[in-house]
């Protein structure tokens, strides 16, 4: 078997898959194309495209790319609580999602059915605050049951367009929420970017070895374009809440269930008061090979923290709030805080201000 | 803005993006391409490929899809742990993995590092059980960390090769594990397998609805492509495990933790006895919306059930093992077995063997 790879070629015009692949690749690729041979000897120049996104990036001073090896793994709640972190410390802020197949980010961030609007300086962003900007597909599909079947190219095509057309102003940190894997958009995004710079990737994942697999092979994709991994951030890590937010059950041994709720709750009351005030945490991805922390010690890359797994984070995601506004994430927000403190710096005398964001 | 499609078009050269955009699209595709006018009169024949798929489908009974909107649903447990489930059936089964950037297969059935061989008829599958065969990517890269990168043509290529060159023998059921989302595999696989029949898609997804968007959009994939949709599996659906598998803790106001297992343990032997025989059920993911059933009845596909969250079976997918083959899984297993039992027809009587499935 041959390695597995595609190398990304300088200069590759994206419209043809023939200079993507190895040579058995290209042949299998190119097979029947009548151009083949002027297509091979064609030259290749620079694409006028990227001087265009140098230009629309002249203003954005940091950007950051949110990558997870598998998918479900909490990335786009991720790039959303660090954009809503980010606008509560008064940084202007992009949030930019090229998740287009599944985008997520309108509704965690509380703006499904808004439109994007086009002026005479490009597209103009949603703006959920004055500092917080947000740019999805998921703004521009009339019917959002309806699926987005796009082959490669076109996702690349779009993907460009947001780079070059979108009007962000000055903003400080651009977010941007990839899709999961290491595909088109990752490649474009990249090649893209490079040009304008690019502070580096922040890799999301869940503690088991089966999602962390996914993860040094996103490491592996870092290291092959030559993007700074920021560091790796291990989400869903643990259950953890209040004893009296479960129901319980009594089950009998042929599997019959009887919820036992109020009688459990009135039980402890009476008998065992102290039990009512705890937190009960739970596992429940496996994490016994080490977690994301030995895998970043192997793989030589920053372990930014763990986050809990925490039912009101998911909630707040899907009523797209930030979990910095109220204190219900006790067990999520303040590790959410701790991370951010690690990726800005200077941020510890400001964070205080992240309470305070809506 | 445009609708947002990208219709397939019948007879499309998959190498060629040109043909698969509306005009606007195709002009920004082929810019630049010396061979525009002569590829868009080229005559395009039938593809060769597809009658060597169906030539080689022939003795392949069943075809059925798994498929997600999201990833981390569970889409590829529940592959493996339904796999299994034929298996131990005695039925002949094939279980194909077509997600190329991040394959799980391998790991989820114990198969890591295996390699495939090569024979007159083919390329053969990794055989787990004798009636139990695997085809994935993961076994064809030498290096697991590394990250396959590659572009939309040449993953089509690949899922091509998996179709036409394994040497499936005789099979009852072949599973297809898809990568999450609806994208260039899944136009492929689709194309490829429609001439020789396929019985459907399983859909799995979260309770959430951040997640049901997704399949939201999946089911209207599948209803653009004509895909039978066997049927969507709520996965992940509430944790629920026995009391004393938690550990408990002390949280200060300030956010300070101890660690309180062994007194609440103690103290629970002494004052409130009953509590240790208690289940604990909590909802994980926000499911107030109604989750996966409401979003069936309204989209007209049918229900299958709901798998709830099970740490014993996310330990049985991190080790490759069949969550019928012991006791352990007593969440999940009998919540799998009641949906296996809906696809496969006349299986009631035989379902008791599963439970003696290796």
């Amino acid at each position: 078997m041959e390695n597995g790879y595609n190398e990304i070629p300088e200069n590759a015009p994206e419209h043809c898959p023939g200079t993507q692949s190895d040579s058995a690749g290209k042949a299998d690729a190119c097979q029947g194309c009548p151009n083949q041979e002027a297509c091979a000897t064609a030259p290749k120049g620079p694409d006028p495209d990227l001087v265009e996104i140098e230009k629309r990036m002249e203003n954005v001073k940091h950007k950051i790319l949110v990558l997870s090896g598998k998918g479900g793994v909490g990335k786009s709640t991720f790039s959303a609580q660090l954009s809503f972190a980010l606008a509560g410390m008064n940084y202007h802020v992009g949030l930019l999602d090229i998740d287009i197949c599944g985008p997520s980010i309108p509704k965690m961030l509380g703006l499904e059915g808004q439109d994007i609007h086009q002026s005479n300086y490009g597209w103009s962003p949603v703006y959920l605050e004055p500092n917080l900007g947000v740019m999805s597909i998921g703004f521009m599909l009339p019917n959002p049951d309806e699926a987005v079947i796009w082959r490669g190219p076109r996702k690349n095509g779009l993907i460009k367009q947001f780079l070059k057309d979108v009007d962000w102003g000055d903003v400080e940190y651009l977010v941007v929420d990839a899709p999961p894997g290491t595909s088109d958009e990752h490649i474009s995004i990249v090649q893209l970017l490079q040009v304008t710079g690019i502070d580096g990737a922040i890799i999301v994942t869940t503690p088991q070895e089966v999602s962390l697999i996914d993860v040094r092979k996103e490491v592996s994709f870092c290291k092959k374009v030559g993007l700074p991994v920021l560091g790796v951030v291990e989400n869903m890590s643990g259950l953890q809440q209040p004893l009296t937010d479960f129901r319980f059950k009594k089950v009998t041994e042929i599997g019959e269930e009887t919820d036992v709720t109020e009688w459990a709750l009135q039980y402890m009351r009476e008998k065992a008061p102290e039990m009512l005030d705890l937190v009960v945490c739970g596992e429940v991805f496996d994490s016994s090979k080490g977690g994301a922390t030995k895998m970043c010690m192997e793989m030589g890359v920053p372990f930014l923290g763990k986050v809990p797994m925490d039912p009101h984070l998911c909630k707040a995601a899907e009523e797209g709030r930030s979990c910095f506004a109220d204190q219900k994430c006790v067990a999520s927000a303040p590790a959410l805080k701790k991370i951010i403190q690690k990726l800005v710096p200077n941020s510890a005398s400001e964070t205080s201000s992240v309470d305070n964001s809506a």
